[in-house]
């Protein structure tokens, strides 16, 4: 970190703040300009609170040189992670594709929806159990009974599975039925749930806020990486606008973005950003012609049913036109399908 | 609900969305007219969801005409609710003031916090022991050890106490040691911790999320009274805009919108908002003017040595400072301090 | 236009809303039900002002059922526009490839970067004359001289080319030198100016301002339409969001939008979006994967020393490798480059 | 400015930076750290391009000392500047009150608006000729006939008048017939308008853009004063947020914020932002006990009539209970009306 002190500061703020630093057990470094007096500071920056700084006396402002993620950083494996996932692997050539229902809502619609995206070629099933909705008089999922039902159709098919866990409670259940898990937009910063799962070892989808930069994003993946577990796979589904023609808006320049400052496989959901069926196939080019290692979306047997996010499932045979068309735009992006 | 055909719209395609209705037992009101088709329906809504309708074949949007909350609604109670913590009330003439440092470090500066706030006139310290923190190599508080102490000093000065819940695991702890407890701003949409909060009965401060709407807000404060729980104040701190110049973006309109939209009560964080001391006073004045039932402020015996938010803490001699000039603006709109 | 009544509103009330409608010289449609009262509004309605009826006693709400916008909607064109400049065309199968540097800089830079581009196949050479800029000690541009450097360049290489006029008064100048002429973010709503291209019958290139949503973007678009030019190509440039690490964040799904609401074609503007030349190539891919109409790019000689925009322009050899990419994508979306 | 080099840069590379800068003819400072390698630049950095430098090999990053504002800044005129326009000052004690129709529509509102604001204690009559409309559909004001009525009806009732100037075209009518002209949201950036009022030397309010912040309103203001005009009152007017229930979020600290960093004085437009007649007076109240040096509202004799922003618009006897809450407001404030 730099500490730029303001002009005219006296020998007593200077020595001051290198006082403080010492007493912290960090070095500082000195070097005294015409036009500035900059200090830098060496040691484990983490027992330093910049705020503290700025508040003393004659300090103009602290420049951090290194953002706080050091595992999630790109410099940690500069050639990127592969996260493996039993058979499937995210960050590969190969782009992983997931596909299901909003939410499990009964073993036919589940087992429907689980044979219709494998013979399309998904390799994995998603499908909510424990659904966070704006209204507590929304339908909120199934629970438990939906992972097991997501298993089970998971298991017919012959595809993995992934489904969302909303508490740290809930863990145990889902590590039991699902071989990956998913943290949503409203969880991107429930820290308590992202260590236990940074505990669990479970695999991990973790999706951004709405409201989130990339850095608060990545500060978030290295809570999991911090407990040890190395697999984590991001997941870009929109971030909130003041564009009301889509549900959110698919920031796809999150996925270079994170390949240059971050070594982790990142995937996109184009089904929450679009909100809106007719837009989810534009959106999954785009996010994989930007270079993304796999997308997820929504596909239900028969969305006008859905008992959420209806308008913005596709059919069986929507979702076998956009995996045609993906594989065009993954092939002229170099990679496969 | 009303639901809007589209112009052109077939008989069968009328018939069905009135089949549909009629089967999950809701009552159709069709009226036909030159320009636009209109159903109204009737019954209970939660057992509807918009999306399914607009999906269907003719209809081009469903208009809803009441919010999703009912409880946390004006409706529900005209004049207002009060909420009542041990001997102090939030709702009525008098403002509720609540101030303390950020988070409890020590026995020392947070009886010292205590003791200070409690001679400038405030009837609750406020005090964090469970910190959300971006990244997880920051203070994360003193955790259950912060409870303790927090209630501790909260006696020696004659002080009710609050302090942030983050997980639902904790409520035990916080409801053992503090009067009321706190949601913050990225727990807005913790759903799983707002029914447990709701089935605690304790009464609780419930802040807006920085990127989420009133109405979002609402309908979080209704997860907490739909379980039972009537003791909801809601909190002001501050929403996520493009400004630079401070941490966040006081929405002091907030204020007369839940006056006319909620029974509930609701106070202003202008810590959080400012983000520097400095602007710390004038947005407490503006709240209270703008009609706030009481104000949460960060007060820190010596905020050079804060563990976090050092930049944004009154001292003591500020705060004292601070109630003189909000006790005035609490005066020309015609409340007491 | 539909207008919702109270529950409970009274005849008095409803009569009082039809009598002003006919005042107007337009229809109203009572329709009575259980539980909504509805009246539809036929005829002109520009006569009306949503929110004069939003205050009427007994009034609900009003629902528009129609955009403002007629001659940019798609139903206006259902096959959609193309616009097309000499020999250049918008919205056809081959998509247009406009480069060249930000700003005009002298006649050396941006006859170099003319050859260049052009050889590399783009169709249309850009550079800014008029630079409008955040503070006014910064750079504004050579003004005249840099639109006739631009033409005397791009006659040199073969180049159709596009520059910005920030004010009706440079229209004239701009006609003379340009084949198409910009409006910028910041002028997006600069109806003055609007009505004035509008007057011209330039063709123009109408970027989004950065905080609207693509419903204002059509009625800023009906403003230069409805004074009888139709040569309106539109052009995502980015929205500002709470993102750091990129200038602006590419709304690439305004292109799949747009193309269902309007008839007008639509290019992307990578640069500005990106703001740092690593991005800017896979934010084409994306945005040629949406299914945009052709890709605005910033390209200069020498980046180390362009007086604007430096981070984000490529150089000359960054161009020809962009080309292939985006040429692989367009094959892939079923269009050519 | 103070650029940062990256840890590990060569000799070659700091060398290249050094002569660029004294190629520019500036100084520049170099300090060698163990952590960091830092320049500090001397002399006239608008010679300066950030960007040019961060492309730099071996640069991390440029960190601005000085904003790019000058004349706007607090430290130019660190006692606040007083704007005085005929017998009102902004800037003092006393507060300034401006009222008056969203628009002039015919002599008798406008007449009637004046003579009911004046009588209710305000000091200047506020009216729109030319009114920026997001549809070309929508009503666009009266024209330079709006400015002849609104100076007649304001000297009919004694007061002074102010109304929007859209066009540097209008400058000479807007001078003719008011004392003060408006700068209006869209137009913040209308960097050839601002230019132009410089040179008029008229006495402007410059209102802030939805989605700007306030560094860029300084900068807008600054195209203003560096032409020469001192005359500069700023506008609070409510930024674009995520929230609905209110037209624009009305952003109250911009009012201490702008009173630290610059000497203009500030005013609060309670209207537009609130766009609901029942939030103008708690956001007017706000607006003053954070510090405002007076407030602009809309008021109509009749506003179920009103051409346009009904919704918000006060009624003459709403005005006179607004200016008696208000007066309350400023004595806590230690201000009068």
């Amino acid at each position: 970190m730099i500490i730029l002190m303001k002009t005219g500061c006296t020998k007593v703020q200077i020595d001051s703040v290198i006082s403080m630093l010492q007493a912290k057990g960090l070095d500082a470094n000195l070097s005294v300009g015409r036009e500035a007096t900059v200090i830098g500071v060496l040691g484990d920056k983490s027992k330093l609170n910049t705020e503290n700084i700025e508040v003393m006396d004659g300090v103009e402002k602290c420049v951090p040189i290194m953002h706080s993620y050091k595992l999630a950083s790109r410099e940690m494996v500069p050639e990127g992670r592969k996260v493996t996932v039993q058979n499937v692997t995210f960050g590969g050539e190969k782009l992983v594709m997931i596909a299901g229902p909003c939410a499990v809502e009964n073993e036919e619609q589940i087992t429907k929806a689980a044979l219709g995206v494998k013979a399309a070629g998904a390799q994995m099933l998603r499908g909510g159990a424990y659904k966070p909705r704006t209204s507590p008089y929304a339908f909120q999922g199934l629970e438990d009974e939906g992972y097991r039902l997501l298993r089970k159709a998971a298991d017919a098919a012959g595809l993995l599975c992934v489904s969302e866990v909303v508490d740290a409670q809930d863990l145990t259940a889902a590590g039991k039925y699902c071989d990956m898990i998913q943290v949503g937009a409203r969880n991107m910063q429930n820290f308590r749930l992202l260590r236990e799962i940074g505990r669990s070892g479970l695999p991990v989808l973790l999706k951004n806020g709405i409201a989130c930069t990339i850095e608060e994003w990545l500060d978030a993946a290295e809570y999991i990486l911090s407990e040890g577990n190395q697999n984590v796979v991001l997941c870009e589904r929109g971030i909130r606008t003041f564009e009301t023609a889509t549900r959110n808006t698919l920031d796809v320049s999150a996925v270079p973005v994170v390949k240059e400052r971050s070594s982790l496989p990142i995937i996109v959901d184009p089904s929450h950003a679009a909100g809106k069926r007719s837009l989810v196939t534009p959106l999954a080019m785009a996010g994989i012609a930007a270079g993304a290692d796999g997308i997820i979306v929504e596909v239900h047997p028969d969305p006008k049913v859905a008992m959420s996010d209806a308008a913005q499932q596709l059919t069986l045979p929507n979702f076998e036109e956009f995996m045609g068309k993906c594989r065009k735009v993954a092939a002229a992006a170099g990679r496969t399908l």
